[in-house]
């Protein structure tokens, strides 16, 4: 089908230009012994999700911001922000503040040299098409294509984790949410 | 002012009737070295996660059914459920399904005699009107008796709780998110 | 039970002080013919909720500001913010910016000086402990006397809303959520 | 990087495999004088609420079932539902129950043959690899593979749909949450 295959098209050159060192870096960030939290707004916000189910998944501590049982960030924590403009207001506040408080960011972001690019411990970019322009040039409604890509960007980097911390599927299968 | 009024005098006689050897059964099953899931639909939901957002304040492992980090709920965990009516399907259907799996229950609802009322290790009866007509009568729509008394019920189990570990509001305070 | 009979006695004091002609201004705002978002943090936030949730079943168009399907907010619209302290970073900036935009807001909180209290064009009190050390003081952790009010003072201001709509609960009941 | 490449391999396979037969299906049943539910658990329910926030933005009366100020369902609307496996308990009894109702229903599994899949008045098979070990093999963990999937067909979708109801990128973008 045309528009399946032209939108596949757009995912695969996006996914072309995502730096395996950014990848490693953010690997490198990503440990057993840190709390990590997620936050994004919107469909930003949904990818940040998915991917801190797939680390709770792989036997990680972590944290949704927005939600219930989200405790207090502290030094030792790792913070992965994810905006495709880089420029979300309230992403890019909290970001600063947990910053300044001393907690290791990783930033996905289609625009290094967005203000969440440039907080980055690590700055994963997936230049794919946002809302406000950034990125590959898309024939899809607003950030679709940069959702998409961090979508996949953020599920390679779980499938690296998983690997270095040699965490099998069987594993994984035994954490999933028995109350669905 | 008397709308004020009348709402405070139903919650008044509402909570005159919670007993307080049903919280005092629900505060012995409510242990920190056990992982604690809260359930709940609609606004008995929100109070579910009002609930569980204090027990994480005061030092438990807590986690929400259907939040995004919530793992796999197993043999030594306990799981608060919360429904006026105790028939709401999806929280009977997973309250039974953890029963079954030998998971401890601490069931809150209006009527003792339900099906969720029946399911409680610990059964906490809030007799407050709900939407399907059970206890006390209420001026006021649907379930709000209910909420609210279930409410004020949660606080004060909470209060129970920080008592006997001796938690204080400073050490809550440290834990509160601070990413809002 | 004592514990409780503390809890309520606090509860009283709290709303004792909450005044009819405030209520009156938020419920002069709240009109079927604008759309309606409610905003807040932590309990706060699950309190707006609730509130919500009533509005939506006695027939109210209304959003919860970071949910999934809330369309961006104009003019016509109100915005409903609680906030105990009337100080939480996210729900003051976002206010302000709704209220640059000619948006109507109700603001509820323990603080008629703080910011979000001066913010309001009708600003409910409800003097409730918070965790910043505001009002009714109180033997319960954090805000959750604040909590417990703002839950009561929302369903007294749906309770009058019904009424002056002419909404029955027969009517409430057929828009309650069929899918729990 | 190879491993990207091995995921974008599997996605290109799995999109491959779908059918546009069935996109139109779904295509046709969704209309703007019909309000849209969608449904879904864990990260399928993450996929649905992409869904639902692109629906609303091209215009669309949509709600999330488990959120806030989502009514009852009733029968002339659309129920849209998302699971991997074509057997996920609570997904399934709503969906059940909604097509007992009358409601038209839309689903997106990687099993034709699952439930789910027999549920549907428009059933889109995605066969990406899921937890239960349907569809294309993938060295992914759990159901990544059916999510990412899932993801592209439902913003092919949205692209479908967008096209027919003639909305542009502008208009999508003045819809989009502004609170954020």
């Amino acid at each position: 089908m045309e528009l399946i295959d032209q939108v596949l098209g757009e995912i695969n050159e996006v996914m072309g230009m995502v730096q395996e060192d950014q990848l490693k870096d953010a690997e490198n960030i990503i440990q057993k012994d840190r709390r990590i939290f997620v936050l994004g707004a919107g469909r930003s916000g949904l990818m940040a999700k998915g991917f801190a189910m797939r680390l709770m998944h792989i036997g990680y501590t972590v944290y949704v911001v927005g939600e219930t049982i989200t405790p207090s960030i502290q030094l030792e924590d790792v913070l992965v922000s994810v905006s495709g403009s880089g420029k979300t207001g309230s992403v890019l506040e909290l970001t600063q503040k947990a910053k300044d408080d001393g907690v290791k960011i990783v930033a996905l972001t289609s625009n290094a040299d967005s203000p969440l690019g440039q907080l980055g411990d690590a700055t994963v970019v997936v230049p794919g098409a946002t809302k406000t322009g950034d990125g590959v040039k898309s024939i899809q409604l607003l950030s679709s294509l940069f959702d998409q890509s961090v979508h996949v960007t953020l599920d390679v980097l779980t499938l690296m984790l998983s690997r270095r911390d040699h965490v099998s599927n069987d594993s994984a299968k035994s954490t999933h949410s028995n109350m669905e």
